[in-house]
């Protein structure tokens, strides 16, 4: 079994993105289990990743397809609680959203995902821009 | 079957790591076909990337894996090489080499690492920097 921690934030477009990502590992094979990890910065209200749309479309999109998921949620700095829940479950590998656009159209490179790439110890799978 | 990229620069420990982050989808169940992709900047004497010491181990760990593996060379931009090779190739993900160290153990990302995670169509795996 590869377990594979998606650190999953907001943006449902880019959850779906990692749940495709992850899909197109299990459908050629890959025996994975997949946890969801949303990060809250600042939960003064004890929200529940569970409610978010985003952790709801790539739940979704991954139990469709036959995968394994779990959802959890932590607050704090997210790259953080992401890299150390993966080091202290010995996952096999991170799953970040890849790239966001400004609203001229450029290209950036998340700071969650920047971080997460220099700090984890796991390999990290990051999503295309789509085709 | 799951068509993986993988960008192999000249450095060893780096391309074992890429060798190694695909050997632990294959031994998960992955049905992968790899192809190593050396891209030379400036090669006047028209060396083989089989002439690699990196891609020599690359290969070779993949092979003892049972894993396919196929080297091809160009010349040029490597980030942009690796990019347009997979996207011709309608591949599934690209694997490029995840971080180096500066003389005085500052992790820094390389430079073709982030123009492929800015550039990629596809997902882009990018190896731990290793326990």
């Amino acid at each position: 079994m590869y377990e594979i921690v998606a650190g999953i934030g907001t943006n449902e477009e880019r959850a779906i993105e990692q749940a495709d990502l992850l899909v197109g590992l299990a459908t050629s094979g890959l025996t994975t289990s997949v946890t969801l990890l949303h990060v809250f910065e600042d939960n003064p209200e004890g929200a529940s990743a569970h409610q978010l749309e985003s952790v709801k479309a790539a739940r979704d999109r991954l139990a469709d397809h036959g995968i394994e998921v779990d959802v959890r949620e932590s607050s704090g700095d997210p790259a953080q609680n992401i890299v150390e829940f993966a080091r202290e479950r010995d996952g096999d590998a991170i799953c970040v959203a890849g790239r966001k656009r400004t609203p001229s159209g450029k290209v950036l490179f998340g700071s969650v995902t920047q971080s997460v790439l220099l700090e984890s110890d796991q390999p990290v799978f990051v999503p295309g821009i789509g085709k």
